[in-house]
């Protein structure tokens, strides 16, 4: 049985759509359990079956507007968050699900899990949807600002066995986002990092790739530091919102318009599903001894359900001990 | 009468989108003559008006994938793009109009043009679209890759007086592009501007901006180093084209989805239309002694005409003096 310790007090919609999704998760994997660290009172309001699912006791939650993440997590250690982090790091359970806030999810993640000792820096890392449908590892999103380039290549490593093992994709290839497609474009640590994977014989390296095409990018993996890939995120993430809200205001103009709207309904809801980050998963923070899973702080059970899926496939797939192996013959 | 020099042989529908523009912005305003630079027996295919329209014969186009600017500007000076370039330096035209290569075309207004005194680095700035309806300018999206605070506050103060001047914005507000919008946040260069713009009364500061409201900013001028809103521009665009193709492909299942789509054709015209952005104009090459402005290499006669009536517009307001005269106060 893999077991997956849930947040269930972080999040727009906690601990309501975490509960939900904890119990869709277990109706439809089979080996597992989970463990839901929260207010007891509050969960049972929407717990109605317990099957392979026990609570915790936790004190308080994490603010998600936190300023100082890292005091918030040292003075909230009976937090459902910490608690449920320290879970992880004393083996009571294998993963953790979270949806608060990212940045104490980040540190408590570092203080009370702790970094896998090959890697220097831990890197977020969502899935983010393409036109083709293939699914396309997006890193770091979490905020290294300033970051060395062989750090980028471990990071690129765990990447690499991540869409292996979890997407299913045989030799993933990595694209290192630029403002350029030719060698040799970019920032001095742009240039290096290009080396570095070129250089690499486990990295599948499709060279520089241009934001132009990220949602058709012609690599399964896109890689920049975390300023700049957060950037790359909030921008896809900015763009999509705006654009939906246009073409709501768009398409239903004129008579003729709102019977095509009408008619086009379920298209749309299609089409917005496609788009949804919640339908493939939370984001995984790489370079941890532990598997820690930031769900959307706006995810409904779906995407909690999903969270908890990609976690148990995360554990299932022994991701971060294939990862210490590679990282350890680089000699990293 | 204001002079606006034409490259007519650079983008990807030259000349034919270009001589269809010119002569649209000819019957569109009436203090213009345009010279159009080029090859004389391809334009006059398409020139069938004559009024206040002149050829100068140009010899060879710059590459659009040339590899080295700076060579492609030395060795063909008699191309269409460096002799409109001149034509500006030496007075016989008030601005250019180049859909050409971005990096020659920059190469060529440093090196024929040249740079006005009181800038220290130039900066492109596209105008975007926004789900208001209201402009805003994005710089620089050009990239000067590496950036001293201090340029940065030049070219704030460039686009401050261009969105008055030209998009007719009162006190234009300034928003630092960032990873998140509490002070202090991101890259030591981003925490130095950040308090720069602050510090200075003529720059109306919005804050740091992150671009998950990309489309829809609390304010008129998005700015930050030239790697950085070249990775915002090409992620908007991107995301944009591959939204625009999923929704194509949603929209058409089905039979009530494709009686629902011809419905809606017209609404989904103008939709594509407020995302276009040759429907703004060009993006301007800000910090040089002369107007240049860069048309989309993939430019209609629309997009064509819009960036002469901007180009126009630049010259009517005087927008560079202006600009030289506040930086002249600020002691830049």
């Amino acid at each position: 049985m893999i077991k997956i310790a849930v947040d269930a007090m972080g999040g727009d919609y906690a601990p309501k759509e975490q509960v939900e999704g904890a119990m869709l998760a277990i109706s439809k994997i089979d080996d597992i359990e989970i463990v839901l660290y929260g207010d007891p009172s509050e969960i049972n309001k929407y717990l109605t079956n317990h099957t392979r699912i026990t609570i915790v006791e936790s004190e308080g939650t994490i603010d998600m507007g936190e300023k100082d993440p890292i005091s918030a997590i040292r003075n909230n250690r009976k937090s459902s968050m910490a608690m449920a982090l320290s879970s992880v790091r004393s083996g009571d359970t294998d993963a953790i699900v979270s949806s608060g806030a990212t940045q104490a999810l980040i540190a408590g993640a570092h203080i009370l899990v702790g970094r896998m000792k090959q890697m220097k820096r831990t890197a977020i890392a969502p899935v983010i949807p393409s036109v083709s449908g293939k699914p396309v590892v997006l890193l770091d999103t979490g905020g290294n600002l300033e970051i060395r380039p062989e750090f980028m290549l471990q990071q690129a490593h765990f990447a690499t066995i991540y869409a292996k093992e979890i997407l299913n994709i045989d030799k993933p290839k990595v694209g290192l986002i630029n403002i350029g497609t030719e060698d040799g474009k970019g920032r001095q640590l742009d240039k290096e990092v290009f080396e570095l994977f070129k250089a690499n014989e486990a990295i599948h390296f499709a060279g520089n790739v241009e934001p132009k095409v990220v949602l058709n990018p012609p690599c399964d993996i896109l890689i920049s530091d975390g300023f700049t890939a957060n950037i790359v995120m909030k921008t896809l993430e900015g763009t999509a919102k705006g654009i939906g809200a246009m073409l709501k205001e768009e398409l239903k103009r004129g008579v003729l318009g709102k019977i095509g709207l009408l008619l086009s309904v379920k298209n749309l809801k299609r089409f917005k599903k496609r788009l949804a980050p919640e339908e493939i998963g939370g984001a995984m923070i790489y370079g941890l001894k532990g598997v820690v899973i930031k769900a959307q702080g706006s995810s409904k059970a779906v995407g909690f359900y999903n969270g908890i899926r990609q976690a148990s496939n995360v554990v299932r797939q022994d991701v971060i001990k294939k990862v210490s192996e590679v990282l350890e013959k680089e000699g990293n």
